[in-house]
């Protein structure tokens, strides 16, 4: 599935003063499906009517002395997918979709969205919304200067924005005299009160042994380790993406829907451990896990999730360094340590270190994708049987590949919500049918399906597009460059660390060649049974570099509006690759230990003298990246094959 | 020529928190040729003797009460290029390399530079400096960590950091309780009293009007225009960097070797327009041009250079907004414009504009690479004949090409030291060679030339590496891969605004397949009759997306250390490609165009509307860079076949 993360992304990257490599989205692609000037408006009955919340939101807003409220779409952990009681976005302005920023001023609103959710929005939207197209935090600010007069302020959650999203406000606004204020009380959760839903309290689990990678007191330990060998010598580490405390705990919940996270934040320090997590959900086999080395370093104190920012704020009253991860850290908690304390960069080293699967994690991960692999070809399979009959819908079809990964051993469930798309429809990355509107497959159409399992052992993610009769010659070429492009990603060769932007290009080239291109990401990283968007793998600017041990997906796409769309996508494991030269290198060396001793032993120094001389290696020193080994990202599928591999 | 820029641009990407694409260089690739570890020390004859110097230094430290001075090897416009008078680190270290930095301690003395010039820092500098290999600002931060005690001061002059660096340096030293100071009087200036060179004398003079894209006016209009268009409505930009006022005045110096610029800064606002420059050095020409339109909105009043910081300061009290370009303007000027009054980007609208060739800039710059390639023929040519008679070497070559350029029309003399490199000398990417060590030609080695002109209408830059004799295996190999990366790029077909850094591994896909590389920048700018290396123009991080009428250079290399080098660098136009895509909506377009019209006057109604659907364009809407074009690189030498055009 393309990442839904690519907007909040862009912004970011915007403001570091990076060059985009994004095509830009054409805001008079669409006409609005809405007419808010007819009177009375029409409008489509699928829009929630906002009045009521808006007029409340504004009393509040008047209460607290602003102009102007910012609402995103994301939780305080920053999370891609997020839990009802977090949609904020949603409640206030009916859109639903997972990419988006609100903005409320005391007349007008404003919602921002990336061309995925454009007509989604459109539908979702009443006229109290203005649809805002150019998701850039330039754009909104542009916005707010002009709505908002001199001297006035724009209230925001510190908890809802990371310390990089933040300052790229500040830095829109500066020297405008508007000015950012953060508002601890959420102004929606104000407004929205007892309809709000309950915090959750299912039952947080420990993951058995057999599906994790290390125990979490090794986890602990190897991070411990990083702190020391930092030059600032961080003493602590605070962690705040949902993924991070789940991953280092090996514990997992179901407070957000496909993902198997819960709600709770650590402080990892040289000597203590912090879990803010509500103690009463902790599963008997948990809590005993937590604390069977207590005291002691190991022993992890449960505190409660409210507590955390009190928490640090104590911490970090001492002799301390906190490392934190700008991407991801709410601008609340970086609030509460003095800037000195601070140690910054883009990822914990919690995040850094998940990224990269150790051998049993990938093994894991493989097991989990053979299974899945099973449930997608019994699908196409069924697909290729019963779509002629004219028996499958894009509903039904997506109910039944959900049901196939079900069956299978360890499944715990979609890793997303499945992506069903016929004809046209296959044009909207992110369309997902539903019972009310649901397009018959045909054999005259394309079909698009993007699906993934949650696994014990590892997440699954692919996409596969079939046409079960004469596709016309524009599809084929547009099907065939999609395919070009990601089997040349795929099989690409490049030095340990390259960043993935340096690379993602590739994957487009086929399609560029024809003056064709795609407007979403061209992959991801994964988890062992985590997120299928998991942070801070893949082909963007703010990725972590590529080294061995990374799982990504390798997604390209051509989606032609009104009539279809195209995305071939494969999860990869970049691996070390044997180049030409290192085979020579390998070969020699090769000869050198196995017949240079024989030469030593009969005493001919001459002939041992001309062996070392014609076996020299290739590239030695200039070989920059020789050090750091030559990788290849190579597909699950290709991996599996022990022969194949690259 | 290899951006020398690399080092200084790496650092602030790695801060800027981008992920690096860079292979990183290995520190103990080589061992120092010095040996400080013998009484007497073991030194090249060609060190430099620098105690004297670092004792004087070490003295006025005290007394500013700094423990350690940070000299840098650029002057106060940034440039790559500096003034003898500007050559402060080379004064106190001894090394003359063009990218570096020094820190003095009171005890010790480092310098960090890149792999280039390794070899030629252990040959240049004394037992009181270490060389650092590793150049990221973090390595220095840390060994100042390391060097300096808590508590204690840093100092630089704030004249001679961009914003962007001197954040990096704060960034590292963040919360470490070491301070950084600005000192405006330059320590090492102090030191080196009357013995520093003075400034220059020479006349500033007018660019005529037959090697101008544009008049001054028309260049100033244009960028006051972008300021009204700018949301935040600067009301002056500060222009710092020297190749801004030679290129908005279109006016000429010589203060820098190979560069055809002269001291100046400038402040442009909506109303007036401030040259600062020793009003002397102005011919008469260029100050008839300068006042002609006295007074009024384009008339350019001549301010003395040392009057640019007060100027600012002054200005910037009233109700203004200044637009800074934070990648090169320096903190000392950054430092007096009140925060709110800054409006921040990477670059001003002169670098941006100017990174832009208009058609009439375009035509100048091609006609003087026609030129420049009958000179590189010539040469090529001679070598062919005398190389073979073993009459060369690597100093009379360059002498000779020197020659055959400079006796070309408009001919200013060479665009940097030309780089003719015989053999292992290759291998170093920016070996130069001098009348007192200089490799004979031979043919049994590979050959590599670099070096470019500055004419009255353009600046060129190309490297051929030639063999005239029989290559080895490996050699054919590294030069095949070297040329494919070369073509692969210069083919490439890519939506308009593609940053960079985005499309420079199709130039070194080829070599990684084998598991070969390059430590240099794929290609950089290049100006009319102006730097070789224009910013910010190029394929790294902080570089302008690319967009048609912008000249790169495409220069991938392979260097195998001690062996030989090789490199293949042209100068290539980016310009609109015709996509197949494209070539079937331009003939639908045709069609109905021509026949449309010839339907509709016949009232053929039905077979109108029948054209009109098999006509339809392809791609509309959905194919997003479509309306942005899309473009192709084009080397200069197939722009200039017109039945070539890409």
């Amino acid at each position: 599935m393309p990442s839904s993360r690519w907007t909040t992304w862009a912004w970011m990257l915007l403001l570091s003063g990076c060059a985009m490599g994004w095509p830009k989205q054409s805001s008079s692609a669409t006409s609005d499906i809405r007419n808010c000037t007819t009177s009375p408006p029409f409008l489509p009955p699928t829009v929630t009517d906002t009045s009521a919340q808006l007029n409340a939101l504004r009393q509040r807003m008047q209460f607290y002395n602003i102009s102007a409220y910012i609402v995103p779409a994301t939780d305080a952990h920053m999370s891609e997918y997020i839990a009802e009681r977090d949609a904020r976005l949603a409640w206030i302005s009916g859109f639903t979709g997972s990419a988006g920023t609100g903005v409320v001023t005391t007349k007008k609103a404003a919602l921002w969205t990336d061309s995925r959710y454009w007509t989604q929005a459109e539908r979702q939207m009443d006229c109290n919304w203005e649809l805002q197209k150019i998701v850039w935090t330039d754009s909104i600010g542009e916005w707010l200067l002009q709505e908002i007069p001199a001297g006035e302020n724009i209230g925001l959650d510190p908890f809802l924005f990371s310390i990089d999203l933040w300052n790229s406000y500040a830095h829109v606004l500066q020297g405008s005299s508007r000015t950012l204020v953060p508002i601890e009380d959420n102004l929606v959760d104000l407004v929205w009160g007892t309809q709000r839903p309950p915090s959750p309290t299912s039952k947080i689990y420990l993951l058995p042994e057999t599906f994790t990678g290390s125990t979490w007191q090794e986890k602990v330990s190897g991070i411990r380790s990083q702190m020391e060998k930092h030059s600032r010598s961080p003493t602590a580490v605070v962690l705040s993406a949902l993924e991070e405390t789940a991953w280092l705990f090996n514990l997992r919940g179901d407070d957000i829907s496909y993902n198997p996270v819960f709600f709770s934040y650590a402080l990892l320090t040289t000597s203590d451990i912090s879990l803010f997590v509500d103690r009463n959900r902790l599963s008997t086999e948990a809590l005993q896990s937590l604390s069977a080395q207590c005291p002691g370093p190991l022993c992890v104190q449960v505190e409660e999730y409210d507590q955390v920012q009190a928490s640090v704020q104590a911490y970090a009253q001492g002799d301390v360094r906190v490392w934190i991860g700008t991407e991801y850290t709410t601008y609340g908690l970086y609030g509460v340590i003095p800037q000195d304390k601070l140690v910054e960069s883009s990822y914990s080293p919690v995040m850094t270190t998940k990224a990269v699967k150790n051998a049993k994690e990938q093994t894991l991960l493989r097991a989990a994708h053979v299974r899945d692999a099973v449930a997608v070809i019994q699908y196409l399979l069924w697909l290729e049987k019963n779509v002629p009959k004219g028996l499958v819908d894009e509903f039904s079809g997506a109910r039944y590949v959900d049901k196939l990964r079900r069956e299978k051993e360890h499944c715990r469930g979609a890793s997303f919500e499945t992506i069903s798309a016929s004809g046209l429809n296959a044009a909207l990355a992110h369309y997902s049918p539903s019972n009310v509107s649901s397009r018959k497959l045909s054999m005259d159409e394309m079909y698009l399906s993007d699906s993934g399992g949650q696994y014990l052992d590892g997440t699954t993610d692919i996409t596969r597009t079939v046409h079960w009769g004469e596709p016309t010659p524009f599809q084929k070429e547009a099907y065939t460059r999609v395919l070009m492009g990601n089997i040349d990603l795929a099989r690409l060769v490049f030095p340990s660390e390259t960043s993935g932007r340096v690379v993602e290009a590739f994957a487009r080239r086929a399609l560029w060649e024809v003056g064709l291109n795609y407007g979403h990401g061209t992959g991801h990283g994964i988890g062992n049974f985590l997120s299928v968007h998991e942070w801070p793998v893949g082909f963007q600017s703010n990725n972590m570099p590529l080294v061995k041990g990374m799982f990504t997906s390798i997604e390209p796409g051509y989606y032609q509006e009104g009539e279809f769309g195209i995305r071939i996508e494969d999860v990869a494991l970049v691996v070390e690759a044997q180049t030409k030269i290192q085979y020579l290198n390998t070969y020699y060396e090769t000869i050198r230990q196995r017949v240079g001793p024989e030469l030593q032993r009969r005493q001919l120094e001459e002939e041992y003298e001309w062996l070392r001389r014609n076996t020299q290696p290739f590239s030695r020193g200039t070989l920059v990246a020789a050090s750091l080994g030559t990788l290849a990202i190579t597909s699950l599928v290709s991996t599996l094959l022990p022969d194949r591999q690259a």
